[in-house]
C-alpha cells in the first residue's frame, strides 16, 4: 500500500532533509520510524523535494510503500509516537500505486521571514534577524520581476549543473506584520537556493544597494556571481506542496 | 558606576536564570561576559527575579557595578558581541548607586502562551503545545478571580516556605490569535511557579474539569495540593518589569 504523508519540521537541529552519512537528517528520522512500523523491513521515502540545512517545513509531502496493513489514522499515531518532537506528521493518506510525491507536483509554496525590528533571541532560528529597516515599496516592485517563466541560472547554486534552468513563478506576495516581513513565492518548481538567492537580491534592493532595473541584467547574465548573497536558511519555510 | 540592563533570552537551552554549579544558566553567561569587560574583576548581577528552567524573558532587568569607565552604548555593544546568540542586551542605562533591580520593582508582567491548534514542531519550545480546544469564555471569567490581593500559598511551589504569601495581581488579560491563547498577568510580585500554577487551574477550568467557583476554595485551602498541575515552562515569558 502506498501512503502520502504531510509533515512539518523544525529544520534548525538537522543537517537538511536528505539522508547523508554520519549526520542527522529529516529523511533518516522518518525512514527509521517507518522501518520499525513496517516490521523491520526497510522503507525509503520520496519527498516533494529536499530542504537545505536549517530550512523549515510547514507542509512537506512524501510517499512510501509499506508491506504491512495499517490504517492511515493508526499510521499517523504510530509515527508521531516515535518521531522526535521537532518532526510531526499532520496527515496520512492512502494514494494510488503510481502516485509520486515529487513527479506529481503542480506547485510549491515557500515563505521567507525577515525581522526588520530589534534582534530577538527567541526567534533567531526561525526568522532571519536582519534587524534593520528595508524599503518595502521597492521590494514590492522588485519581487514582481521574478513572476512568470524565466531562466533562473543566475539564482541557483553555482555548482548546480543541469540542462534546463527554466522555472515559472506564478505568484509572489510581500506582507509586513510587527516588523516581520514575509515574502511568498508560489512556483512550478524551484532550483537549489533559488528562493534564498532571490531574497538576497530583494534585500539589496530594499537596502538601496541595487536598482530594480538591474534584476533584468542578472537574469540575462546566466551567472550566479551577478546575484547577491544567499539569504540565511533560518528564514525559509516550505509552506505547501500542491499536486495535479 | 551602577548600570541597569534590559535583556531578552531564549530559556530553552538553559537551566534557568539563577547560577548553579555545573549547569548552564543565564546569570552565569552574563556575569562571565561582564567580568571580561570589567578587566577581569568579577561582576555579580542582581536581576528583578529569577526565571525557571525553560522560561523565556522579553525584558528581564538586572543591575551591577563596574570598576571600569564605559559608556552605556559601548557596554551594550561589548556585551552583545560576547554573549551567546540566545541572550541579547536591548538597553543599558546608568542608574543611581542605590538603585536595586529587585527591591525597586513596582510591577512585573508575565505572559503565558497556549497553542490550542495542531501540534507545531517549530514552536514547541516557545508555546505550550496543548493542541486541544479550551472554553475561552470560562477562562476569561475565571482569570478575574485572581485579580486583587490574595494569599497565593495554594499557587506556589509546595516547598516554598515563607512568612507572607500575599501578592497583588493588578491586571489580567486573555487574547486569542490564530489558535494561540495568550494570558497576561501584571502584579506587584509573583511567588515561585505562581503563574504556571494559576494557568494550570485555568486550563482545567477551560477543559470543564473544574468549576470557576472552586477557585475561591483553592485560595482558602492554603495548600498547593488543591490547585492543578503546573503548566509547562515553555509557554511562560517574563514580559516586562516596571520600577517605582
Amino acid at each position: 500500500m502506498r501512503y502520502l504523508i504531510t509533515f512539518s519540521y523544525d529544520g534548525s537541529k538537522y543537517n537538511g532533509y536528505q539522508k547523508q552519512v554520519n549526520v542527522r537528517t529529516i529523511q533518516e528520522e522518518v525512514e527509521k520510524v517507518l522501518t520499525i512500523i513496517n516490521d523491520n523491513n526497510s522503507v525509503s521515502i520520496s519527498a516533494s523535494g529536499r530542504t537545505d540545512r536549517g530550512v523549515h517545513a510547514l507542509n512537506q509531502k512524501a510517499h512510501f510503500d509499506l508491506k504491512i496493513n495499517i490504517t492511515s489514522d493508526k499510521l499517523k499515531m504510530a509515527m508521531n509516537s516515535m518521531l522526535p518532537n521537532d518532526i510531526y506528521v499532520k496527515k496520512v493518506e492512502e494514494v494510488e500505486d503510481d502516485f509520486h510525491a515529487r513527479y506529481n507536483v503542480k506547485n510549491k509554496e515557500y515563505i521567507y521571514k525577515i525581522n526588520m525590528g530589534e534582534y530577538n533571541p527567541i526567534e533567531k532560528d526561525y526568522i532571519y534577524q536582519y534587524n534593520k529597516k528595508l524599503d518595502i515599496e521597492k521590494i514590492e516592485k522588485a519581487i514582481k520581476f521574478f513572476e512568470g517563466t524565466h531562466d533562473f541560472k543566475s539564482f541557483t547554486a553555482a555548482d548546480d549543473i543541469r540542462d534546463n534552468y527554466e522555472r515559472t513563478i506564478i505568484k509572489t506576495d510581500v506582507r509586513l506584520e510587527n516588523d516581520v516581513l514575509t515574502m511568498t513565492f508560489v512556483g512550478t518548481g524551484f532550483l537549489r537556493y533559488m528562493v534564498r538567492n532571490i531574497v538576497g537580491v530583494l534585500i539589496e534592493v530594499g537596502e538601496g544597494k541595487r536598482k530594480i532595473e538591474n534584476i533584468k541584467e542578472i537574469f540575462e547574465a546566466h551567472d550566479r556571481k551577478e546575484a547577491g548573497k544567499t539569504a540565511p536558511a533560518e528564514g525559509l519555510y516550505l509552506k505547501d506542496v500542491y499536486y495535479r
